[in-house]
This record gives C-alpha cells, sequence and structure tokens, in this order.
C-alpha cells in the first residue's frame, strides 16, 4: 500500500494533466508519481504506479477507470468471451510496464527495494464477469456454482498471463512481487480451493523463488491456511485479524504483512500512533513488514501518513 | 432472510405500481408482500416487510431508496447534526409498523412466527454519516477515530431510538426480533467492542426478554466471541465461517442461524443442495435456525429458493 495517490497534492496536480490509464502508459509521468511516497512521505520501498487491470485490457477487453472505480462495457459471460480473449506477450502489448520499471530501478540506485505487482485470477475475473466493482459478485458465482468449467477456463487463462506478466516485471527490474486478490476473501474456504487457490499457486510457480512473492487478500479471516498453501513467502492481511492471531494460525514459515485499518489514518495521532504500537508488539521482531491493510484512502492527510511511517522506523522491539 | 424480493415477479408486479418507500408505509400492501414468501416459496415464518432506515427517516433525516441502494442527501458530519435529530415516538411516528404487524398476527392465526426486525446502531450511523453505501467506510471511521465522543453521542440517540423501535414492533405483534448490524464485520474486535456492541446491548436489555431476539452481521469471522456478549439468543452468520467453526467459538448457550451463501442460489440445484446439507450436518440437530449468510439476490430463480426450503424441510438428521 506503499502507492500514490489523491491523497497526494503532487499526485493529484499530474492527475488533473492526464488521464488513469494514461497516466500508467506513460513511462516518465509514471515513474514520477511512483516515486512520490518515497519523496513526500519516506515509505521504505517503491511500488510502480500501475493498475490490475493492466493486463486484462491486453487480453483484449475494453477496461475504462473512472473516479467510481473500473468500468468494463463488454463483460465476459460466456465460453464464448472467454475464446476470443489472447494470453498476451507482456514486452509487446505492455512495453511501458516493462519501461517503467527499468527506469525505477535505475533512479532508485538500490536504495530501496522496487515492488512489481498483479491482480489475482479471481478477482480480475470477477471484474471481467461482473462489469466492474460489485457487493454480491452474483455474476462470477453465477457462473462458478451453474457451469464452473466455464469459468475455470478463465480463470486458467488470466493465470498464464498474470504468470508471463509478473516475469516480465521480475525481467524488468522488480525485486518483490504482490498478487491481489482482493475480492477473494468473499469466498468460503472450499470455494477459495476450488476457484482462487489453485491459480494462485499457478502463478507463483510459474514466477519461480527468484524474488520474494507476497498474497493480500481482503477479509481473509477464513482462508488464512489456506493461503499458507499458496506458495507466496509473505501473507498481506486485513486490518481485522489480530496479528498475533494470524500467526499462530499460519505458523513460522511465512512472512506476514500488515495491517493498520487505514481510516486509521483519518483519525487522531495517538489512537493512529497507539493502534500501530500494538501490530509492531503482535508482530514480534522477525518475519513481519509493517504496512495498511488495504490501500491508502483519498482524504488521509498527508502528515498522518508520515507520523506513522516516522513512528514504525524509529520504533525499538524490547529485547 | 425470509423477505420479499425482486426475486418474485408477485413482488416486481407490485413494485411497478408503487415506490418502495411507499410500499412500506402502506399497510395492506405491505402486508401482502410479506407474505408472499410464504405462500409462494413455503418459508417457515413471515418478517413483515420494511426498510432498516424507516426509522432513521424518522428521526428527521432525508431517506431516498433508489434502485443503487439507499441515498441521504443531508448526511450527519457534526454535533449540531446530531442535536437536530428526534428519538421518535413509533407510536405516532410509523403508524404503519404497528399496522402491518397487526394485520399479519390477525391473518397468520399463528400459522408461523411473525418476525419484526431493526438495524443496529454502527449500520445505521454509517448510513446516516456517509450518505449512503460505502466501501471503505471513511466518513464514519474518520469520526470515530477523530470525535469518538460526537459518534457516540449519534449511537446513543439511534440506540434508544431502535429500543423503542423493536419495542413497538413487539407490542403490535413481533413474535421474534432479528437486529441488523450488517456492516460490523468491518470493524476489527477492538473498534466493534467500542462502537458497536455497547448499543447492541443496550437495545437487547431495552427490549428484554419476552421474545427471542437475533444478531446478524455480515463478516463476522474476527468478532463472534464479542457477538456472543451481546445479550442475543441468536446469532446470524454470514456464509463464510463454517457453521461447526462458529459452533466451537460461540459455544452451547447460544442457537446459531445461516449460513447459506445467497449465490448458490443462482447456481445449479445439485451443488446448492449439498452445501445445504453440509450445513444442516454441521449444525447438528438443536440450536440452529437454517438460512441463508445473506438477503437473496434479485436474479434468484424462484425455483431454487422452493427447492432450497423444500430439501431442509425433509431433512433428517441421523440419529
Amino acid at each position: 500500500m506503499r502507492q500514490a495517490g489523491r491523497y497526494l497534492k503532487e499526485y493529484r496536480a499530474i492527475r488533473q494533466k492526464v488521464g488513469f490509464l494514461e497516466l500508467c502508459k506513460d513511462t516518465d509521468l509514471a515513474a514520477e508519481v511512483s516515486l512520490q511516497p518515497l519523496r513526500i512521505v519516506g515509505v521504505d520501498a517503491v511500488i510502480f504506479f500501475s493498475d490490475i487491470l493492466i493486463p486484462v485490457e491486453a487480453m483484449g477487453i475494453g477496461v475504462e477507470l473512472t473516479d467510481k472505480g473500473p468500468e468494463l462495457p463488454n463483460p465476459i459471460r460466456s465460453q464464448a468471451g472467454i475464446d476470443r480473449l489472447r494470453v498476451p506477450d507482456p514486452a509487446s502489448t505492455v512495453p511501458f510496464v516493462g519501461s517503467i520499471l527499468k527506469k525505477l530501478r535505475s533512479e532508485l540506485v538500490d536504495q530501496v527495494p522496487l515492488i512489481g505487482f498483479a491482480g489475482a485470477p479471481w478477482t480480475l475475473a470477477s471484474y471481467m464477469i461482473e462489469g466492474g466493482g460489485s457487493r454480491s459478485f452474483g455474476e462470477i458465482k453465477g457462473m462458478a456454482f451453474r457451469e464452473p468449467g466455464t469459468l475455470h477456463n478463465l480463470l486458467n487463462k488470466i493465470a498464464d498471463t498474470i504468470g508471463a506478466y509478473l516475469l516480465f516485471q521480475i525481467e524488468s527490474g522488480a525485486q518483490v512481487i504482490q498478487l491481489f486478490d482482493t475480492w477473494a476473501g468473499d469466498l468460503t474456504r472450499s470455494d477459495y480451493e476450488e476457484f482462487a487457490l489453485p491459480y494462485t499457486q499457478k502463478i507463483f510457480e510459474a514466477v519461480g523463488t527468484r524474488v520474494p512473492r507476497i498474497l493480500y487478500v481482503n477479509g481473509a479471516a477464513n482462508i488464512l491456511e489456506s493461503m499458507a498453501r499458496s506458495g507466496a513467502d509473505v501473507l498481506s492481511i486485513d486490518w481485522r485479524i489480530p496479528i498475533a492471531e494470524a500467526r499462530r494460525r499460519v505458523g513460522g514459515k511465512l512472512a506476514l504483512q500488515g495491517n493498520l485499518d487505514p481510516c486509521l489514518l483519518l483519525g487522531d495521532r495517538e489512537r493512529l500512533l497507539r493502534n500501530a504500537e500494538d501490530i509492531l508488539r503482535q508482530a514480534g521482531p522477525a518475519g513481519h513488514i509493517m504496512n495498511l491493510g488495504h490501500g491508502i484512502l483519498p482524504p488521509t492527510p498527508v502528515e498522518n501518513a508520515r507520523a506513522f511511517i516516522d513512528f514504525v522506523k524509529g520504533y525499538k522491539h524490547q529485547p
């Protein structure tokens, strides 16, 4: 959750001049906004500026990114729609992703690590089938429960796309990769294991072990043990699971990332830092990457983001 | 989740003639649609037709119910806004609620139980502060974390309103009451205990033990033990918590309600009934009310709802 966003006036200034998708595809501007959180609030890593729907568009489906969220005017509803999608070659369809990462690596000169990322198949399929955001996920689950074979075909095609896409990011300079399965927490454990986990595993297998791999799910409380079998090195969790409980359930082999409620950055300083300290104390000195439990919100005061980061950097674990 | 809705053509026929709020306030039509699920799909109880925002409107804030969900054009953002709200007397401000319940009791002549319901303070406050539905709950949580005293004042006023509102429902004939804290699952356990649980407890205390009391939260996985201390007799849970796990965590004193994923009603019959059977088997023969884990969805085929209900009624637990 180290991405630039509307909470930064420097980001808003650039967005006044270019649209969101245009910004994602402009090497210089995308690299510039990627570096904003490092320069302005002092985060300890840089994530390249992009959107999880960039490779979806490259598969051959129209994507519009509006202020209300993504819209896909021609959603996938049938096998015929899936057949029309391609598994795109990233170097020729999204070359700008490679250029942004290369530019960032050369500007960073290993000052902090560079993070690549992508959406996971269940989450990307939900946008492609619902045609945008959803509360009930009635369209994708309707397909899952009515004609699971069709959905598996789509999920497979997305997994192949994302595997190649993340490898391209690593070859272009990403030193860590994070897979966002944001909406998979809506599934029961058994549906997660049927429709989400196998594709996450397929991607992590394709990517290999050259860089650390992080898996994020929002609302992960019921599927944590399954996520631990995804092949990820780090599980990134939402704010609702106490981190000590996540540690007990996941065991000692995986690292954890998270999990401050991003809304705490809208509140008063004392409550914010008390909650941050509680997470740090629960997580202990090893195997933990401090982070938010979900993306930073547009009304976040910059000085609160900075205070949070300063506090985390200065925190010393009791011996 | 036994309420009439757009999945019934008989309901849609009535909604072509009257708006949603108008329907809630028309004794004869509201009673008629309340009975539709009993007559058409054979549910085992009747919930009176209404909306959780009816008492909110009576507090003195404008509410519009659109196809996209509720909209409150003048959201509460300050103590001054809270001061302007009243704790309404239900008999004089929402008399139609009493009339609907009385009419239903006389038509049902104890054939099946009549359920009353209301929204819980956290969930109602979220609509009042956000001005409608929300994904991030940034406005209400911003207030919670910046000026908790102000939010507590609002939550108290809502709790007083809902306590009186549910007593009015019981006096008018409701034989069970259900409190919907739909959005409280977004909170960490400690925030739930600070901003939601005390007001649920206050309401259940005001209502007393004359009728069974059910508490519903969507996404309850992290707060189940706290919910068990609410004073509810029954915890109604979403589809993501395996019901056997909920039973282990809650203990034997409370009944459980739920928890089929409503999207399974959009799928094939065999998967639907296999999942229903799994819930019944896990829950065991006592202390369980079969139900969905959230509201029934508009595209649900009526024959699937009927097949689900027939299956549950015919199910025999293994001795």
